[in-house]
């Protein structure tokens, strides 16, 4: 019956991912199944409902969604946590518009200009939803003449994407990005980013991590001393990028019947990219009798060592390789570039994706969480006389993050808090509404944060019953005795322990108890 | 010569704002003419620039502006202030997207839907920018059966409104909303809105404020005994609502010769809009002959009364007036309403708006910082069986409240700090690049928020000079002698003073003398 119904809307709606799904049970979730019974609502509810009438369709967009309160303590939880980083290391903060002028993202995302978010022509200028963030800081820097600053940015892009919401892909998603603009030495900023990775992914606690490190040049070099021609360097490159997807076997076939790169070129290609190592390798390839003759691989190769010096001063080599298969997508990356990849298994939000390759090894990364790399270009291409600001920086996969946080937090015992009241000011008798708003404004003007509940009479149950579904860990109770005895009955809701305390010392006994906590 | 060129570039664009503005020189502002030049660079580069090659325009979106770290710090310091509050008094926070479908937001604003900016059809669904947050509270309410909540939610909406940037308008802005929704006993969670303003207000240190009150059932039942036709309710509505940008005498014009209202109608209401008072007006008018007949207005005057004996236990009833001429034009207000004003003549952002009121009185009235009311009927719009959810909320003029501080902050001599960093990681020699790495790391690894200069051998004084500049109280000055001694020299920004620290003893000392300033 739910087939037959799947099937006749899918016609008609092209959802026929609902249809593909539905066939292959074994392999479902949860959560997928509870995104397709809310497409076929949907889907029933455009149809016109049980009675035929039009009405709301009560969703976001797709490939959108709402953020509800626990969500929103996760996110928050995280944004201080990166926050807290970026601010360690010195930088600022500032914010753009989320729609620029379209013809300031033309050109700068290649193929991927498609999944731009167009606004509507209603007169006046053409504007488009910012893709990322890394264009409207270059065109900021520009505009502003800014030549050296370290911001981070937070802040929701746009991509007209095929969404997979399941494994945390929207259409409306967070980048969290930092970036240091300015001339400087070599290396030493391109350093920082990738300690700032590994504070941060130490610190979010989402399990063992690797961070890839390869260089633009390096790549450019090898696929020049390979035989690959200048044309297909970028092609060819993005081949390379999907080595953490595929087998080199499919990634090879690509190349050669694809692309139509010869098959010795192809091989040549396929050793260099197995090797992963770290400043020692960096030294090999410099003495490697292919590699060492290109000036841009040696140049690449020098400086990767010099990267992993400083990042011996930084004491975070224990997590970075040099892998010469990392390619990373974007055109705009002139020099190092990077990516961290949880390493632990059973982290959920890719697995999905780890079942379609047949290596077992790929199941094991279970999905990049950071990315970066420099780019020292793309403030040139803004700037009317092309004057170059070098670029360095890193973006965190925050979806990801949330992602993995919410499910951390759902197989958790623990609750998560929604409200951060310490005390409820609640009454035992009736006719105590008068006192419940002075006690609690006692409250709020002394900082404290309390509640009351919004009823002239509430029940003293459900006043508790609140305080134990909140977390509230305090109950300040009124009653006639209390209130003649100049008291306020303080509970504890954990414990259910009450003691009388004399009203005027009730603020310090709150926060007494409430900065042990 | 500039006139000729403005004339001739305007001629071509429409943009006839700037040949007004160059007419009419003394009543402008610096702010003015530094918005018609960025007017002016942009047409000429528009028009081919010095050497007729086509270039970017570099530029925000029309009515949009980017936030410099200087801003970035002022809007978090503010929001910091206003989140405390609404955090203190219980409220949840939510997030939801940036666009809603289409649908969601028709019928909702009336005659300002023209404001809306649509999405290009790029196929899919119809899609708009959210042009409010309650809107998509209420969506969010319906969809998720939601029947109560406390929460706040602070982003950014978007009108196509014709900004007035130099006076805090702009077309992308905050919103700053606090709303509680569920089924409670009368005026209690109104009472605790108009706490949270004056809580918000006082503590941003703005200036002295009122909060206007009134009730739409009072101003329909006053309507009504006044001899309004029913279908005129509205429209006169509106009218009223400009009583605090124009004279009576104007705004009964527009009723008269406008809308149609016989003079005797105009005259009754006129009465009436010019009462202020407190709980005895509401009472007094209780015992009205005319206004007693209609039982919607005795409903919002026995209302009226009820907040009021709320807001002496909450203690503000200094800052609040029930004010008959407030109307707030939103059509979804069912209940009480209330709008903030600052009263301090001098805070510049609206003065320009008051040059134009002919009454002196009007010039002290600086502009709405926060306004709100109760709407019962919103989220059962949404609800398929119309279900309804009663709500209550407040939203704070966020943006307005920005400039203010923006310029308070220009006029002080304290500086903006853009960064919290607390030590600067300096050498005295040359080659000691990797004795700072290795220093910054240990601070930064014993969460202390340091930063070094990108450079192999900076110069002291380039250092120092950066500390000055940043606002950093501290500086590590590491050179040989140091090293050998094992200390680092720690020197006091404000004061020059320098001591030795031994290097096990820093992180503690540099603690100690951060966390007293």
């Amino acid at each position: 019956m739910l087939g037959t119904f799947c099937v006749r809307v899918c016609s008609g709606f092209r959802a026929t991912s609902c249809v593909r799904t539905l066939h292959s049970l074994p392999g479902i979730t949860v959560a997928q199944i509870d995104e397709e019974v809310a497409k076929l609502l949907e889907l029933k509810v455009r149809l016109g409902g049980d009675d035929g009438k039009h009405q709301f369709v009560l969703k976001t967009a797709k490939g959108t969604r709402d953020y509800n309160p626990k969500q929103m303590a996760i996110r928050e939880k995280v944004f201080n946590t990166i926050i807290s980083c970026f601010k360690r290391h010195g930088a600022e903060t500032i914010d753009t518009p989320v729609f620029e002028l379209k013809e300031t993202l033309t050109g700068k995302y290649g193929e991927d200009s498609k999944l731009i978010y167009d606004l509507k022509d209603q007169g006046g200028e053409l504007l488009s939803l910012r893709y990322d963030l890394t264009v409207p800081f270059a065109r900021y820097l520009a505009m502003n003449k800014i030549t050296n600053i370290k911001r981070y940015h937070i802040a929701k892009v746009y991509r007209r994407d095929n969404p997979a919401m399941t494994r945390g892909r929207y259409r409306e998603f967070y980048q969290c990005d930092f970036d240091i603009a300015g001339q400087y030495d070599a290396m030493i900023p391109d350093a920082e980013c990738l300690k700032i990775v590994h504070e941060i992914l130490s610190e979010l606690d989402l399990g063992d991590f690797r961070i890839k490190v390869n260089d633009r040049r390096i790549l450019d070099g090898m696929f020049a001393v390979c035989g690959v021609p200048d044309d297909k360097f970028r092609t060819i490159c993005s081949t390379v990028d999907k080595l953490d997807k595929m087998p080199w076997e499919e990634v090879k076939k690509e190349m050669v019947n694809e692309k139509g790169l010869s098959e010795e070129a192809a091989d040549q290609i396929g050793e260099y990219v197995s090797m992963q190592g770290g400043m020692d390798l960096a030294e090999r390839l410099l003495q490697d009798q292919k590699m060492s003759q290109s000036k841009l691989a040696c140049a690449g190769l020098s400086d990767i060592k010099l990267l992993f010096s400083y990042l011996q001063l930084f004491q975070v080599t224990d997590k970075v390789v040099f892998d010469l298969s990392l390619a990373r997508g974007l055109d705009y990356y002139t020099g190092i570039i990077y990516e961290a990849v949880l390493t632990q298994a059973g982290v959920a939000p890719v697995s999905n994706e780890a079942q379609n390759g047949t290596n077992a090894e790929e199941s094991v990364n279970v999905g990049s969480v950071a990315g970066g790399g420099r780019y020292d270009g793309l403030v040139g291409m803004f700037d009317p006389k092309g004057r170059k600001v070098p670029c360095v920086g890193v973006s965190i996969g925050i979806e990801r993050v949330f992602s993995i946080m919410e499910q951390k937090a759902e197989a958790s015992a623990e609750k998560v808090r929604t409200t951060e009241v310490q005390v409820m000011v609640a009454s035992a008798q009736k006719n105590l509404l008068e006192e419940r708003l002075r006690l609690v404004t006692e409250l709020w003007n002394a900082g404290i944060k309390a509640e009351v509940m919004y009823k002239m009479n509430p029940k003293l149950l459900s006043q508790l019953q609140h305080c134990e579904e909140a977390g509230i860990p305090l109950v300040a109770i009124l009653g006639e005795q209390e209130l003649k005895d100049g008291v306020v009955k303080l509970r504890v809701v954990a414990t259910r322990e009450e003691m009388d305390i004399a009203r005027t010392d009730l603020i310090s006994e709150i926060r007494r108890r409430t900065s042990e906590a």
